[in-house]
């Protein structure tokens, strides 16, 4: 979807203040799911390469490929797809798993800040000009 | 309430995977509102004393101070009251303003679990077993 066609965001009502919300799930000791592993599953299905992700992140290549691995060893099957080799480090992807989790990640940010929104906008007019 | 008075939380099916979330707002370069300085506030309206509340959290008694005095600045009225004074530090307790902005945060909290619950177990039911 192009810039144009994209439709204003309802989420929040438009406010000067730029809010932002991090939400991290705690499977149990199996996995962390928060914003970092989020943008990066995202940033692999936009650019198609870990590393490139990992970058757009000002990340590690290293530490990028470490939370991909943790992500596929914690899943029934893996979020990346990935093939090694060459000084770029391969290209990736995301599988149908991966492109599924990320989407519910994503929906349960929209619920906050949709569901959300009254008790959002009650702490920020509490806060002193 | 007590333990034998308290409902059975409906805000998450049963499941043997204890699922925990933590949700932080961030206002601008104003405040981050997170589960720390929530348990904070909520250690100090349970406990009357900003130390005690920090210790229950394995926080420092300098650290507690610092993010009551964030807080405190932060908002248009203070959120917690305090007398210093004597080894024990004083006492401490929330204002309404306090209660206010804990009881909004905790909402969230509910609304994510509450409006989430599909996405929140459909990510769990991809989990490796």
């Amino acid at each position: 979807m192009s810039n144009a066609q994209r439709p204003p965001s309802d989420a929040l009502p438009a406010t000067p203040s730029p809010i932002r919300l991090r939400l991290r799930l705690h499977f149990g000791d199996v996995l962390k799911l928060g914003p970092g592993k989020a943008d990066l599953l995202e940033g692999i299905r936009d650019t198609g390469s870990i590393a490139a992700a990992g970058r757009g992140m000002s990340m590690s290549y290293k530490r990028a490929w470490s939370l991909v691995e943790e992500m596929n060893a914690a899943f029934r099957a893996p979020l990346v797809h990935s093939s090694r080799g060459g000084a770029q480090g391969g290209g990736a992807s995301l599988t149908e798993m991966g492109e599924r989790v990320l989407a519910h990640y994503r929906r349960l940010e929209e619920i906050i800040l949709q569901a959300g929104q009254d008790d959002i906008a009650a702490i920020e007019a509490l806060l002193a000009p």
